[in-house]
């Protein structure tokens, strides 16, 4: 999906099963990072006009979504709090190349991988879980994390040629794939 | 105003005469920093859900708003670039005290000043600027920044008791009043 080079292992629909609130609030935290991410863009690439206003839409879609998943939480009677993140984002952040333009193209198409990675993970989940509320709920989401894959790919191409680009994804494509494969012991949304 | 204890001075009035294009760049940042600062008051309060809600709110407002001024420049071929920001906001953000839960009221009541300032700023424009197109554009702004000014005091108060927050704002407004009548060199819209 998406050219994931790895699919979801059975290991985390086993986390899932097991720790399903905790994924829950995990992805609550998600939402709200990836607005982050895309009002940091904003902040760093602030001439590129194109690129504020693709980011301005992301970051209120994440935000929406943010508020979606707490309510979804606040009807389950789940309580919403701090949880220690996953050390997927950090572990492909550690990838960004520190001297600009090669920062910002990175920056992109990392921010563009977890999209991916979140979608696939929807699509999972939405195919996984018995519960036909939360199955649909993740069905409705996993649209817009195409798009904002889609997105982040694109402006990736305001800082280097097609080729560039291609070659550079194609190497974080992979690093992506030996990092979700690794796993981790806590159930997170890209454990 | 806002119980602003200082009105802007003539000085000011003579920056935007003189360099309106500065003032207006400036304006497109601070819209940015504003939605930063209500995304970071997320972050840290994570768990406060009324909090979450006003402040995407007040991050969605924000940003629209950026685009606003950045139309606004296109429209009269200004070009939209980096400027170094006034020292305004970073003055009154080393107000802010470091312990818990002091840190968390001053941190909204300074963004709440800020808000007080810019509507000010604002509402003298538009009584000032004989441009009729931006004068109505910055009445059209006015409102929205007095709202969020009201929302930010509101919310110090789920940080501390209602005496407690009267007693701090009535300080960080001395304090305002101060750097503000300090003025800057560099024409900005806090300057």
């Amino acid at each position: 999906m998406l050219h994931l080079q790895a699919a979801t292992s059975p290991r985390w629909l086993a986390q899932v099963d097991a720790h399903l609130d905790q994924i829950l609030i995990d992805h609550a935290h998600c939402e709200k990072k990836a607005a982050g991410t895309a009002l940091n863009l904003i902040f760093h690439y602030v001439e590129d006009r194109e690129l504020c206003r693709e980011m301005t839409e992301i970051v209120q879609e994440e935000l929406e979504h943010f508020h979606l998943v707490l309510d979804l939480l606040e009807r389950r009677g789940i309580q919403f709090r701090r949880i220690k993140p996953s050390q997927y984002g950090r572990k492909l952040n550690d990838l960004v190349r520190k001297q600009e333009p090669e920062r910002a193209v990175d920056r992109l198409l990392v921010a563009g991988l977890i999209e991916a990675r979140s979608c696939e993970r929807f699509h999972t989940l939405a195919a996984h879980i018995e519960d036909a509320e939360l199955a649909e709920f993740y069905r409705s989401l996993f649209e817009s994390e195409a798009r904002h894959h889609t997105v982040y790919t694109r402006l990736a191409g305001h800082f280097a040629t097609e080729k560039e680009v291609n070659r550079r994804l194609q190497e974080l494509y992979e690093a992506e794939a030996t990092i979700i494969a690794s796993g981790e012991t806590q159930p997170r949304m890209h454990s």
